[in-house]
Parts: C-alpha cells; sequence; structure tokens
C-alpha cells in the first residue's frame, strides 16, 4: 500500500508539473491533481504518525492540523488577493463542515467495523466541544445576525475585533493544553499505550518529509484551483459547491487519511483531534487571521456567511455535539455524521 | 380498570360504526370516537406490555411505535392523495412535538410522582438523542434554509435526496442495534428485570390482539378526521391547531397509554425508547416515505415545514436532548416538558 | 480588602444622596454611583456567604439572586410605568448574558487560577441546565417567531400566557428543590464541606444587613439610570449598549461580588447557582413578572425581543450548557465565556 503512494507520487508530481507547464486538458490534470496530492497526504499521514508517537496525541494531533491547514491558508490568502471573498467563506464553510462530519464520520465508521466500541479521551472531547461551540455558534452567528442592519465599515469592525478575539483565545487554548494543563486530563491508558510503540521515522526525518510533502502538496493544490472552473463547466459543478464540497475535500485530504489511519488503529483520541481539532483551528485561526490579512487588499473580507453556509455549520457542530460528548464512538455514530454530509453536499449542489 | 376500557370498547366500537353510517351531530361523534380510541389504545398498551416481556425492552418499543405510526401512516396518505399537503406537515410536526413533550413530560411526570428518581439506559437514550438531532436538526432545517431561493423542482429534488437518505439510516439503525450492537449497551438490571416478569397474554395472543387494535384504531382515527371541520368551527381552532395539537394527541394515544404505563411500573427504558423511538420513526421513515408516495400524487410534498413548526420541532429536540441526557428522570423534568408543550400549544391555538 | 469597602460605602452613600440632591455633573456622579454600588455588593456577598453557611449552598444561591434581583425588578417597574419597553427588554437581555457569561467567565477564571479543577454539583448543574433550555430556547424563542404574522392582542395573549406558564414552573422548581428532592441529589462532601464553616455574622444579622444594603442598592441603581443618558452622550454608546451591557454589569455587581468570591474559595457550588440561577430568576420570574405587571400600564410589553437580544441569550445559553455540563471547570473555560461576552459588547456597541 505505502509502495503505491510512493510509486503514484514519482509518477503523478512531475506529471502535475510538466501537465501544468505545458497547459494539457484541466480535466485530466484534475484527476492527477487530485490523486497525487491523496498520495502526498498519505506519506504525510506516515510522518504524522512518527512524530504523534515521539510527541504524544496531543502535540501529533496540532502537528497535523498545522501542516494540513497550511495549505489552505496559503491558497485562501491568493484567492482573497483575487477579491474572490465568496470562494473563501465558502471554502471555510466546507473545512469546518468537512472535517465534522466527513473526516469524523469516516472515522468513526471505518474505525467502527474493526471494533465494536472505540472510546477516546472524553475531557480531551469536551474541551473541543466547548471551543466549537464557542467559535461557530457565537463568533460566526453574532457578526451573521448583528451585521443586518449595520452599514460595511461597522460590518468589518465587528469583524475585526471578533477575529482579535478569536486569536487570543485560541493562542491561550494552546497555553492551556500545553503549559498550565498539560497532562492533568490525561488517562493512564493513553500514555501506556503510546509508549509501546516505536515510530517508523526518526523525529528529524519525519520533520523533514512533512515539510517537504507540505510544499508539494501547496504546489499541487494551487494548480488544482485553477482547474476547478473548467471541471465545474464540464460536470455542472457551481462555484459554491466546488468551493465548499470539492475544494474540502481534495484540501483535507491530509487530515482525511491520517485520522482514518488513526481510528483503523484504535487511536481514536488522535482521529478526534484531527477531526474536530483541524476544525477548530480552520475557524479559531486560519479564519480571524484571513479577516485580519484582508485589510490589506482592496476588498476586506467580513466574518459574514451566506445563510446556507451558517446554518450549515451550526448545525454540524450541534451534531458533533451530540455525537462525541460521550467519549464513545461507533460504526452508526460515523454513519450519522456522514449521512448528514450527503445531505449538506446535495442541498450545496442544488444551491 | 381493564374492565372499564373493554366495556368502553364493546359500547364505543359499535357506536362509531353506527353513528358514522347514520350521520350522527360530528361532536357528539367526535367524543364517541376519541373515547374509544382512548379505550381500545389501552388494549394497545396491554398487549404490548406482554410482546415487550417476551421480546425486551427495545424490540417491544420498536414494535409499539410500529403500530402506533401505522395509523398516522395511513391517515396521512388519505391526505396527501387529497392534496393536503400543510394537514400532513402539520400532523408530522404534532406528532414530534407531541411525543417528545407530551408523551414524554407525561411519563416523567406520572412515574416521577410515584418513584423519587428513575433511571433508564443511558446508551440508548443517547444513541437516540443523536439521531434525533440528525433527524431534526440536520435533516429538517436544511431544506427549510436551502430552498429558500430554489424553484420547485430543486425543492422536491432536494425533499427527496435528503428522504432517500433518511430512510437508509433508519434501516442502518436497526441493523445496528438488533444485529451489530445487539445487547452491546445492555445494562445487567435491565436484563434481570425482564426475566422476573410473566407476560399476561402469550406472544401470538398479544400480536392478533395488537393487529385487531389496530385495525379498529384506523377505522376510528379515519372517521375522526372527517369531524375535525365541524369541531374546529364550533370550537373556534384553526386548521394548524387541529393538525398539530388534536390529531397528535389522539393519534398518538397508543403510545402515550403504554409509555405512561411503563413509567408507572419504572419501566422507564421502555417509557423512554416509546417517546423518542416514535419520534424518529415520524422523522425517519413515516415523513420521508411520504414524501417519496407524494410524488405518485398529483401534489409532491416538499420536506419543508412553516417557521413555526420547524421552530416548535427544533427547540423540543434542545430540551429532550438536554432532560434526557443523563439518563436519569424525576417529576419536574416531566414538568418542564409539559410546560413546554403547553406555551406550543397556546402559540399554535393563537398563529 | 473590606474595611476599604466599608469607606467607600460610608462616603459614597452620602455622596451619592447629597450629590443627586445638589445636581452635581453626571458623569461625576455616574463613577459615584458605580463605586458605591460596587462596595454595597460586596457587603451584601459577605452577608450572603454567612447566610450560605448557615443555609446551606442551594438556599444560600437563591437568596443571592433574590437580592440581586429585587433591584433590577424595581428598576424595570419604574421604566415600564414610563413606557421604556426597549429598555426593560434590552437589560433583561443583558441580565441573562452577563449573568452566565461575565458573572459565570469570571467565576471560572479567577477560581480557576487559583484552582486547577474546580467541581461542583453536577446534578444542580443539570437542573439549572435544563430550566436555561427551556426558559430561552423554549419560552423566548417560540413568541419570538410565532408573533412575526400576529396582530398585536394575539402578541399580547401568547406573552402572558407564556409568563404565567413560566412563573408556575419558576415555582414548582423552588417546591422541587426545597420539598420534595430536598437534598436527593447533595453529594456527601459538599455537607461536611458546609459544617466546617463558621459564619461571619449571625442569621438575623446577616438578614438585616442584606435588607439595608438592598434598600441603599435600589437608591443609587434607581439614581445611576438618571445619569445614562448624559454618559451616554458623552462617551458616543447608544440606548442599546447601555441597556444591554452597563446596566446589566452595575445592576448585577452584587452576584458578580458574591460568586467570584465564592469561586475563589473554591465554593462552586454556590458560585454556579448564582450565575445560573440568577439567570434563571430573570428569565423565569423578573420578566413574566414584568409582562404581567406592564398590563397595568398604557404600553404593554410583549415579551418579544430583537433579533440580535434573542441570539445573544440563545448563543449564551448554548455555550453555558456545554461549558458547565461536566460539573468541572477550569481558567480556560472562564476565558472562552469572557471572550463571548467580549464578542457580544461589541456588538451591542456597534448595533
Amino acid at each position: 500500500m505505502n509502495k503505491i503512494f510512493l510509486i503514484l507520487i514519482a509518477i503523478g508530481f512531475p506529471l502535475s508539473v510538466i501537465g501544468s507547464l505545458l497547459h494539457f486538458p484541466s480535466v485530466l490534470m484534475f484527476g492527477v491533481y487530485c490523486l497525487t496530492i491523496i498520495a502526498i497526504a498519505s506519506i504525510m499521514g506516515r510522518a504524522t504518525e512518527s512524530l504523534t508517537i515521539v510527541a504524544g496525541p496531543r502535540i501529533g494531533g496540532l502537528l497535523n492540523a498545522t501542516f494540513g491547514n497550511a495549505v489552505e491558508l496559503i491558497i485562501s490568502i491568493f484567492a482573497l488577493k483575487a477579491g474572490l471573498i465568496g470562494v473563501v467563506l465558502a471554502s471555510l464553510t466546507g473545512s469546518v463542515i468537512g472535517n465534522l462530519l466527513l473526516v469524523g464520520g469516516l472515522s468513526f465508521f471505518i474505525g467502527g467495523i474493526k471494533f465494536k466500541r472505540q472510546r477516546f479521551n472524553v475531557f480531551d472531547a469536551r474541551h473541543n466541544v466547548g471551543l466549537l461551540t464557542f467559535s461557530i455558534i457565537v463568533a460566526f452567528v453574532i457578526p451573521e445576525i448583528f451585521t443586518q442592519s449595520m452599514n460595511d465599515t461597522k460590518t468589518i469592525s465587528l469583524s475585526v475585533g471578533i477575529s482579535v478575539i478569536m486569536i487570543i483565545l485560541y493562542l491561550a487554548a494552546l497555553f492551556f493544553k500545553l503549559v498550565t494543563h498539560r497532562g492533568v486530563y490525561q488517562t493512564k491508558e493513553s500514555e501506556e499505550n503510546i509508549k509501546e510503540e516505536v515510530p517508523e521515522w526518526s523525529k528529524g526525518k519525519a520533520i523533514i518529509i512533512l515539510a517537504l510533502a507540505t510544499l508539494a502538496v501547496a504546489y499541487t493544490s494551487e494548480r488544482l484551483v485553477h482547474t476547478f472552473q473548467a471541471v465545474g463547466e464540464k460536470f455542472g459543478w457551481s462555484e459554491l459547491f466546488i468551493g465548499v464540497i470539492i475544494v474540502a475535500i481534495v484540501g483535507n485530504a491530509a487530515e482525511h487519511a491520517s485520522a482514518i489511519l488513526m481510528a483503523y488503529k484504535d487511536k481514536m483520541d488522535v482521529a478526534v483531534e484531527i477531526a474536530i481539532g483541524s476544525t477548530l483551528q480552520i475557524a479559531m485561526f486560519v479564519a480571524p487571521i484571513l479577516v485580519i490579512v484582508s485589510l490589506l487588499f482592496p476588498v476586506s473580507m467580513p466574518l459574514v456567511f451566506s445563510l446556507p453556509e451558517i446554518i450549515a455549520m451550526v448545525t454540524s457542530v450541534f451534531l458533533t455535539i451530540v455525537i462525541v460528548n460521550d467519549g464513545e464512538s461507533n460504526w452508526f455514530e460515523g454513519a450519522t455524521l456522514l449521512a448528514a454530509y450527503f445531505i449538506m453536499g446535495i442541498g450545496f449542489y442544488l444551491l
């Protein structure tokens, strides 16, 4: 399996570079880019796993989320520069519902097919659920409603104010997890679980591979974005559908791969940390940074989503809270999350 | 008590048949039908209880929900055929809030007056709460918002797509409960509890009684529906109020009777399974079937409720989640659910 | 510390009386009133603490909420008499979000800086969370949506009907807590915890001090309200911002002081009871009483908030539920609540 992915990269990445220089047909290149990204993502998953064994589930999950979202941040900044605010908001929405419902759902479903009941650290889950509620239900919904009768200047002021508060709270969350309450909510089992294993790669090697893979993913993703218009016309997909569903699936391929791998190995702590932690990083870090960065560009981006986007995110959060809150999962909980994702997918397709 | 109900049926059912043939005054017959249905429902409760002892609380609860909702499904199909889409959506709403708040509330309240603290299987409760969130918060809310700017064709496409996903997930839930995870979340106590008792009727006798009672309830309910217009004019009730409150109370009389009976006997597992399980069957099975069946009729039914209807359902689900999530009940939790039902009742009365 | 507050009262209260009679500048008096109220609130905190030790955490928390909200009830009735319905609804909103997010947040944050993990009675917390959901998510949201297409008469009818149900359920909650289920959900630890301590003041002395302090707070608060217009003009604050944020902070100073004091002493049972119990008293008792009392005045007050107000309350409740539901707190959970409060503060400031 690992060899197949290596071969895919060895063929796919050079082909991506050559194809984009020689302007091969968009729909063909769309397939090449997607496969290449998925293959590179599998390598990133292995590197992250090695780092996870060395660093423990939390920091490992954090590292993974960081490397997964670096790609998105870069692509979004290019899109903002081009004034494509709608596309950026759509891809933020897609990352939130994709990570919670698709990554979370696949992890629970595939892990649950192998194991009857899977447990994960309920303290971490509740910590994350609190932040999900804060970021989506409070920090995204408040500007949605409050700006309905505001002018543009006030809308941007509110967006920037909320963004600053979110970044501060995000940093406070890191300080809480890594400094003041490090290991306070750790269960004994999970600690022992980690000591048993031997990492595939050394710390240094894993970091180098992760860095190179991120660069390669960034390049290929950036190329991929330029095929969307042609692919959309070919398959009859709207810009909203591409932003919310396609960009999010390909852009979060790394999270998908490693979360499912972890779930399959019954390391649900890491799988849940990736699914929810990655969502939190998008909502509390990437989105606010983009709002603030957009002030430098001609058109500023307010933190105001369309009504279908905000409703999709809010209902995803409610479903995740209810599913995750007991610290246990099974295949049916995964199926429920996936069913919700399909419903939203159909909705965005028809919009 | 049981004798009184038998006498009521012995008088009420023939009177219902004769009265409807001879066109007795509607308001009089309204009373006759209601009493007859309640009496038959009590017999259904006893038959279900017998089956429950034989089959265990889960399948017993399932059986009960099925026999209770068969009546609703039949009546709704007749209403759809007549193009009364508003009435069908209203009675679906009424079943959801009626089962959660009225059946659940009465069970908790009456059971709680006899017992200080009543416990029920928290795993089953959370499984059900996850599906409630999926079906009402996701699958009903998404089309509500997404179809605001859609044309009729797309609205029906989205409704049908969601309906298919809901039915598949509903069948998956049965597969999960009865096959892959049968007894996995069962507590020892509840198993022992069941073995102790002796059923009133044999399995065969109970099934025959249940089947006959369902037929009788179906006939009487169908007659009852035709008195609504006259009764509405007499008492000043709007069609919405009749659909949401009156149809739901009478249509769910079987669930009411048996859930309260179970709560009174401290079998809260069954009572909660009836209240929430019945709601889930309405939301995830009856509603989607009706959407799909309506495609055969001149006017198709979209899965789009009015704003008061969806808000009533969504807030009922939130209240139920918060009340049920701890696996315990008492009379005050019942009173809270009932108070919410009265508030919605006043609201629909004044609309 | 206590001496400073006594000196502040000894200077501030006479100065408040003299200043208001001699018409000192409004902005100056605004500062004097605020400091005086905070100082008196600290005395109220001490008196409440003495009563808490004698009466147990629940009744103590109840007493505290009562004395805190008596002030608000009186001020609001004067405002209703003057036809200022918008101000009353805004200050109810402010009390709800202020108690949940600011009082709750400061308690968790300051208590959490001293203690790594603080626990509180999870049964009480869930009881309160159920009532929060009932009162805000159901009883406030239903009229918001249902009255959109109602005329004024029906709107007032619905508001009065809901108010009566809320008051009945509030009294039922007292009956539940103090009579039928007194001590049923009490943990052993908390009982022992209370027996250890000696109250600062005797029961009689504490009650007298509490009564006098309430009178003084009422007088000063009433004076304070009349400086708002001048202060608003001076600092560019809208009426909505003053109603939701300023009135709420000063009007709930007593709760703030004593809740934080309790959290600092690791008596989280009392701190949470004050934060949430006080919110419940506002939502389930003060608000309904005001609706009913307003029938006596020329302009009746419907139980219909503005959209930003209801969204602020609803999202505060969701965040509180998620944070409080595990029966534990830490500084970061406090920071999360405070961050949500700041976001809403900015929102109301810009509206």
